[in-house]
């Protein structure tokens, strides 16, 4: 007979989950919170318009009220087509006020793929942005189905829009009640949002996000980034992009104030950080460049820090650097939608102070370590799932565990199940570990160049372009090469596009700073096409590239 | 027959929890983090000891490993006997790696109390300073069982003390891998902790906190006092009360240096301040009375702002206010053992700046609103679990309800029922709700005082005496009076024993501020019964004032 051990268990008796010791983690919370203790302070302001931290708990309450009435309920799905406005950050609680899921989509989309994501996400019901609402009417047309339609009309809007609903969204809002008794969701693993990828290829796939995450990443910002309260935070960031990072609830739960931003421009930012002393924006380095390269005209001066968090790229070093001499405190993190947004900082030392700038800005364009509420980061061989040596060279498959990595792929077992697989969530993304375990992106898997059977990353070649005076931006694709297999192939745009600038003279440049087999044997100038979160589209560039 | 609606439900389907997108909360989590990050930063000083986080992470493995090999694991007790030094830090760590539960004892326990404490908590292991030796030699001596005592001989201990165990605390690291193999428990319900209430009256209970909430509260320490990255933060505050208010844990996510502190007294604060440049300490008021009251030659100068958290009984405004003009910020807070310690907390209002001083301390003297990690804060008629209106002056008891609320207390079901009644965890304090929404407590339900039907606030009362010029501390107590029922009795501290001050002039002075009949009808001189925590030991003052 075998002995078992059978071990008293007194902390587990008598000891359980109850209403009073448990409640499921939800971002829905902080706004209440932050309603009961600072009800007149300002949550949000666009143009002329002002909220308290009351009125937007009041307003996102009727939000959820008058969804309910319509039948929206647990797991149902409401799609938002709109900027960055009062509308779609209400959105972020009043739709998960009611158990539904929020499903902001991007404004650029094509009435093609809209469809395809109203549908394939099954919403209930749209709120649409009138700006938009040529895409959006094709998009229903071709749906098959009809829904409630809410119309945001916004008078910042350029306007010419159509409306395509049978109410407006302030006549909708009348619909709910402003004390409407919403509760947490029954479980914090139920789905709190859903976004779309933004893939380059391929249908877009859902992301589906949990309340539990979204409340742990809002936590994250704030203690990665170390904001203290009431920040001023000027969204820069699209609201539909990862849920904006998960900042509408990180504002929520600091008591912030959103400052709405149709328009991304250098006149429109700096006049916001001046007028409203913004503290905070995100941003991918092409916002960036706005304030980098902004006119005499556009500039506005002001006397406080404002702090910027940018991701999406590695910001090249020039970029860095710039921002920094002119007073804005850069902070670089990397995440994909699958990681809500940021999950990985380039975490400061405060000795790393005392550095000449170049090695600072080296230093920090370093995607970093893992955020504060990550368990695992890792870079990995994703044959062997073995860590690589952090050694600065060896590339591996950049992967992440934990509570901010998202709940799978919506209807999509294997995409789920690949993604995840050997329990970690497979990035894509190529990348070294530094011998103080901090991760450096090298490349997206499909974008590293392989020349002659070497591993060419094409953000090492574009961070050589940036330092180049003349360029503006710069993104280099692989172009097939009878002899090598593939060779880089660089596109640039400059500042100035009547420059004195050649080809050679670019790959001279980069001769003198790369080993050769690296530099692009082609250049081609002009614009870079980009995504709506200025992303540079490579998959445009290659086709370019085949004509070269 | 009747049709049920069927929900799909795609959110649900094929989206579960799985080792890539889920990780039980635990505080363990940020030491790993942290000691990656930055390892080389300080993490805890003691005397002329100093450790990096990669050492305190090295050392907090050693003492799982060493447990492990004891047998410690999953569920079982390991009880620690120390003052706040860095054994006791690397134990919040070290024990819970194993699976099993803290249970920091307090140091000034008897002999008597403590063997109850080990007997009932089934310590398997104890880790012991010798400075405490004999109680708790005393206590092993009653115990009826044998079990693996550990030694810690700290030089910085007043010495006396007498090795207990077959190891001391150095060796017993040694005995244990630096690269020890933990894991995150099982389960975030799982307990990490036992604190025993520090009962004035009957046996003390013991509070079981599990994993998620201490990770929880460690954030929202974090998030609600605004601490930023590496604070200097000063052990005060006995890391056996509540787990230190979970700032070990607190400390661990933001990469902060701890201050160890064997005797709290001002002239080792104010070294401490001016030396390491302490940026944070917790304290009762008591700790504030050293600061404000030490001598010239007890203080030290230093050019930095300290933030001081301040709980255990309401402060005096006049403590308030001398804590501020001396440039300490100081945070009230407000929690029970049952509430991982703070969970209420004064939050301020930017706009309270411009009130005049006695008007900010008088804000500040309130406890305030729901941390931000707190779900729900009430005060509630606890017959009919209603709240109360928010007017400043209808009593109830205060009740919490959310993830920092413990799991319950140690074996006993039925005290455990009983505290969470309604779905809520009733405090036993008594309290009111002003018209903003912020709690003030008025008193502890036993320790009201009942005169000829009115209810007597001992708080309010105490509040007026601590005004008195003369007074350094007071506490009142209700004293059985055939006329009416009960009557107010104080007990007075004051700052010089000599000085000429009668219980006349103390009567008369309360007479001009308050109400008669709240106005003590006698008053007592002398130093107040405290417990080790600076709480005043009320149940021996009521023994005192039958015999007035």
């Amino acid at each position: 007979m075998c002995a078992t051990r059978t071990p008293a268990r007194p902390f587990d008796t008598h000891l359980d989950k109850n209403p009073a010791n448990y409640a499921p983690l939800s971002p829905l919370s902080f706004l209440e919170r932050t309603a009961a203790v600072y009800p007149d302070h300002c949550s949000v302001i666009h143009g002329g318009r002002r909220f308290t931290w009351a009125e937007t708990y009041a307003r996102c309450r009727r939000l959820a009220g008058a969804l309910a009435r319509r039948g929206v309920g647990s797991g149902d799905t409401v799609a938002v087509m709109a900027s960055n406005t009062p509308e779609l950050y209400e959105a972020h609680f009043g739709v998960p006020m009611t158990g539904a899921v929020l499903n902001a989509l991007n404004v650029r989309l094509d009435a093609q793929t809209l469809a395809y994501c109203l549908d394939y996400g099954e919403a209930k019901v749209l709120i649409t942005d009138t700006e938009f609402s040529d895409p959006v009417k094709a998009a229903l047309g071709t749906l098959g189905r009809t829904l409630p339609v809410i119309d945001i009309v916004d008078p910042q809007a350029a306007g010419g829009g159509e409306r395509l609903g049978e109410t407006d969204y302030e006549a909708f809002l009348e619909e709910g009640e402003a004390d409407f008794a919403w509760s947490l969701p029954a479980d914090e693993w139920q789905a709190i949002s859903l976004n779309y990828t933004s893939g380059t290829t391929g249908r877009p796939k859902g992301v589906v996000y949990h309340h539990r995450g979204a409340y742990l990443n809002a936590l994250g910002n704030a203690i990665g980034w170390q904001m203290g309260h009431h920040p001023v935070y000027l969204w820069t960031l699209p609201m539909f992009h990862c849920n904006g990072w998960c900042f509408p609830w990180t504002l929520a739960a600091l008591a912030g104030t959103s400052v709405c931003l149709r328009k991304v421009d250098a006149a429109n930012m700096y006049q916001a950080i001046a007028e409203h002393r913004v503290s905070h924006f995100c941003g991918a380095p092409i916002v960036l460049n706005f304030i980098i390269n902004a006119t005499e005209e556009e500039r506005r001066a002001f006397d406080h820090t404002v702090h910027v968090m940018t991701a999406a790229a590695p910001p090249p070093a020039s970029t860095l650097e710039a921002m920094q001499r002119m007073g804005f405190h850069v902070t670089h993190v990397y995440g994909l939608t699958e990681t809500y947004g940021p999950a990985v900082i380039c975490a400061w030392h405060e000795e790393w102070n005392d550095l000449p700038i170049a090695e600072q800005t080296r230093l920090k364009s370093r995607q970093g370590v893992a955020y504060p509420v990550l368990e695992g980061l890792a870079v990995m061989d994703a044959d062997t799932m073995t860590a690589v040596p952090a050694d600065a060279e060896t590339m591996g498959e950049v992967m992440f565990r934990g509570n901010i990595v998202a709940k799978g792929y919506l209807k999509d077992a294997d995409a789920t199940g690949e993604a995840f697989a050997g329990g970690w969530f497979h990035s894509g993304d190529l990348g070294v570990v530094h011998p103080d375990g901090y991760i450096q992106l090298r490349d997206r898997a499909k974008d590293i160049i392989i020349s002659g059977g070497e591993n060419i990353s094409s953000i090492e070649v574009e961070g050589v372009l940036h330092d180049h005076p003349a360029v503006l931006a710069a993104a280099v694709v692989a172009k097939a090469d009878e002899k090598w297999g593939e060779t880089p192939c660089a596109f640039v745009e400059l500042k100035d596009p009547a420059a004195d600038v050649s080809a050679d003279d670019i790959i001279a440049f980069c001769r003198d700073r790369l080993a050769h087999y690296k530099c692009p044997r082609h250049v081609v100038f002009g614009a870079l096409p980009k995504t709506s979160t200025g992303k540079i589209q490579k998959f445009k560039l290659r086709e370019k590239a085949k004509a070269v």
